[in-house]
């Protein structure tokens, strides 16, 4: 009898969770895309509230007690892995002194809005002090847990479990070693495509025309989820079948809203693949950074910017955009969506140059963590890294140091699963050609299969399955850098013809 | 410092109970308009449950307690007002025995379905079992109210304070002494207008570019509000800057978005001129129903159906559809919009003989609580009232007794507030004629100061002062239904030539 009433009060500590979850996505993807610009006051004054009551249900002593006995002493193993699940993700915050919590939230508040301001006023001395002090904090924070390894690892981990700094230094290093020469090479060696075609003018009600054509594409369930528009692409997923999207149409880039379409898709597919027993659970989306960054980078730019992808699809594009394209052939269209362009903003980087912009942030945390970077030093030690690795000049901290909102909010040691992600997908990729004719599916118009093979390798597992036991079990080997080095440098060597 | 204390807790339980109800109108718009089909089963059950959690936080004992000192002792008036208002909508649920309460509701539910499936097969039988019984226990929770009036009046206080029997008698007398006659002679001795010019083919994208340009003939401030696509249309003001709108556009009718547009608006500005002091309490959203249906009935007919609002807007809409409207004159439009068909059903009705609809349904309620109408006769009743007020037999109990939802969620007392709208409407617009010249600011798109007059005269006291107080002080008189009834005669003789 005991244990059924602790199986229940687990279920109903479950379900509450969920209803804050839902309601709380809901509200945020209401508020990204369509709420009333002049209601946002009120709506997010009540937001908070309203976050503070799910956080305080999710962290009360009752609760935390509850999950422990649970995770203890339930001999229903779900409901046990589950509460050892969000335990685990309590940890970072159940030991730290009310006080100090509340402090760093405000300190983060602050921070976010100096962040803005500094990177408007382009001047990164006012932000240095509260960049300290999100550091400082964080040390602080990350002691309260009593943990053996040191706090750059502990940060590692908690966005990517099993991922240190050693892991990491054997990816960079690899990354730095093989792909800062091979730019260069390509840079001046190679043949660079045209792209101006596609900054013409693209009407935006067409581009629009052209997200239906492309969903279906996607083999997209229409009845499963829901495009909308918003100021920055995203994806939510709000249950197993209800997956929003969101993205961006500039009227002078084509390529653009295509790009964001399939990489949300591919955060989306992950979700709406998970085994329908997990919707609901912690499991549903605690899934590692690197794992959901490698669905959608794989989808973008493996799957996406293939030209097989394009064969059947390219047309259609044509037929709406005639005055712009008609002159433009399959071949240079794949060469332009591909194309190489150092520049210093990350979230506008290509697929080669990508991953040493997330090699500079990572050198750089590592060194705020290890203490040879400091803000004193840290625009230097930015601005010299940019110009080592893409050969450029930093102008000014708003394109430099200033440009990412990461750090305003503490998510230190976030940045290296955007690299880590590329690199899964192409170890995936090697996996998955064993099984299927990836550009004879994709030719096909049979995207279906290859996310059947997604949903049955990856996918149906969600949060409860970690990166290196997948990883060990569909591709036969741990992590390995070298595919993803090696798939940029073939990719990259015969698109630019080079010798 | 007692005192102190009391405040700050008052307002954070109407911060936490204002923070529910954003997050569950949030959802239900979401879900309304845009949220995918297949996620329905999930989101359902836990939008349940965040309700239960709002309903709990609502009804505890401890926030009872605190409203009832609020209500005592406070010394600040502001508060205290509030809280009695929230008692008072309490009262409706908070005597309820537990068991009592959840039986109830788990008929509610019941009834609904049984309702859908007995509509769709045509059968009353199938219904009238619970009916019976949501009589039967709407008696018995009035019972623990412990009020002196009969069962009847509690419920017609319930959605519109100061109205009872007497009251509703009275009207409702008048409306059938002068208006069936009227109906009976203009349609035998009136000149019909040509309506079949409405109900040609009109592209919904071009029904949708006409919104925008009725939008701001209404002086809708697009920074405020929002019009989204639904089954059924409806508004949901979320604050005071943030109204969301929905219509339904129909490709074989012209008409029917633009006035579902019309009469939402009229809900819309109601909520959105609330004096701003009120958002986010009780009195933001607590006017009656027959005070909110004054508003949209008044801007749909009084305004919208008038021809000085067409003069300059028509020539718009035949613009956008010179196939269809190009031969149709201004005159012969407004004789469309306004012309009078008698039917079945009441969400269908024309201006005129909608208050024929709920006078009917009023007979049958008051039978209902009186004794005097059962299940056993309703539906004999019901189809001779319908032979008596609109000359129509009725076929079958799907266009008779079981057309609206209402009954099946036990809202008894309900449906006559919709007619008394109306009639408050007429009333509003002989005070608003002595002050301003309607005709004219209609032609001159002077919509804005219309709505000031409404926001200074009406909007601005949100549910703080009652109807009948209103009235008194903007018409100078109690509710008078001569109004409404002299507005509709007047109207009707001159559109349908009467001499």
């Amino acid at each position: 009898m005991k244990d059924i009433s602790l199986t229940r009060r687990f279920a109903a500590y479950v379900q509450k969770d969920a209803a804050y979850a839902l309601a709380l996505r809901t509200m945020y993807f209401d508020m990204a895309t369509i709420a009333p610009k002049k209601g946002a006051a009120y709506r997010s004054n009540l937001l908070s509230i309203l976050s503070g009551e799910a956080f305080a249900h999710a962290t009360s002593k009752s609760t935390i007690a509850l999950l422990q006995k649970v995770a203890d002493q339930s001999d229903d193993r779900f409901a046990q892995d589950q509460a050892k699940a969000i335990l685990k993700d309590l940890e970072k915050i159940r030991f730290i002194p009310k006080k100090q919590y509340v402090e760093f939230n405000k300190l983060c508040n602050d921070a976010e809005v100096e962040w803005e301001l500094a990177r408007e006023e382009k001047d990164f001395s006012r932000f240095a002090p509260y960049l300290h002090r999100l550091i400082e904090g964080t040390k602080a924070n990350v002691k309260t847990r009593r943990r053996t390894e040191c706090d750059y690892d502990v940060l590692l981990g908690d966005y990517e479990p099993n991922m240190t700094q050693v892991e990491y230094d054997r990816f960079f290093a690899v990354v730095k070693e093989k792909l800062v020469p091979f730019l260069h090479r390509l840079l001046t060696e190679g043949v660079k495509p045209d792209t101006s075609f596609l900054y013409k003018v693209y009407p935006v009600d067409k581009q629009k025309q052209f997200m239906e054509i492309l969903k279906e594409a996607l083999c997209v369930d229409p009845k499963s989820s829901y495009l909308a528009t918003s100021a920055h692409p995203f994806s939510s997923s709000l249950s197993k079948f209800d997956n929003r999207i969101t993205v961006r149409y500039l009227a002078d880039n084509v390529a653009s809203a295509i790009f964001s379409l399939i990489h949300e898709v591919g955060h989306a597919t992950y979700n709406h693949q998970v085994d329908q027993v997990y919707e609901g659970t912690v499991f549903f989306d605690n899934m590692s950074m690197g794992m959901h960054e490698s669905q959608s980078r794989m989808m973008e730019n493996m799957l996406g910017r293939n030209k097989s992808f394009w064969v059947n699809l390219y047309p259609k594009l044509v037929a709406l955009f005639p005055e712009n394209l008609s002159e433009v052939s399959l071949d240079q269209w794949v060469a332009a969506i591909n194309a190489v362009e150092p520049g210093f903003i990350r979230t506008e980087a290509d697929e080669l140059t990508y991953p040493l912009h997330i090699l500079l942030r990572y050198e750089v945390e590592r060194g705020f963590f290890d203490g040879s970077v400091t803000v004193d030093n840290v625009e230097a030690v930015w601005n010299q890294k940019i110009h080592d690795f893409l050969g450029l000049n930093v102008k000014d901290s708003a394109e430099g140091v200033l440009q990412d909102i990461h750090w305003s909010s503490a998510s230190f040691g976030y940045f290296p699963t955007y690299a880590l992600g590329s690199a899964y997908s192409a170890q995936w990729m090697v996996a998955m050609r064993k099984d299927l004719n990836v550009e004879q599916l994709l030719e096909e118009g049979r995207m279906d299969l290859i996310k059947q093979w997604l949903m049955e390798k990856i996918h149906t597992y969600g949060g409860k399955r970690q990166a290196d036991e997948l990883l060990k079990e569909v591709t036969g080997e741990s992590f390995n850098p070298m595919h993803y080095v090696d798939y940029l440098i073939d990719k990259y060597s015969a698109l630019y013809q080079l010798k």
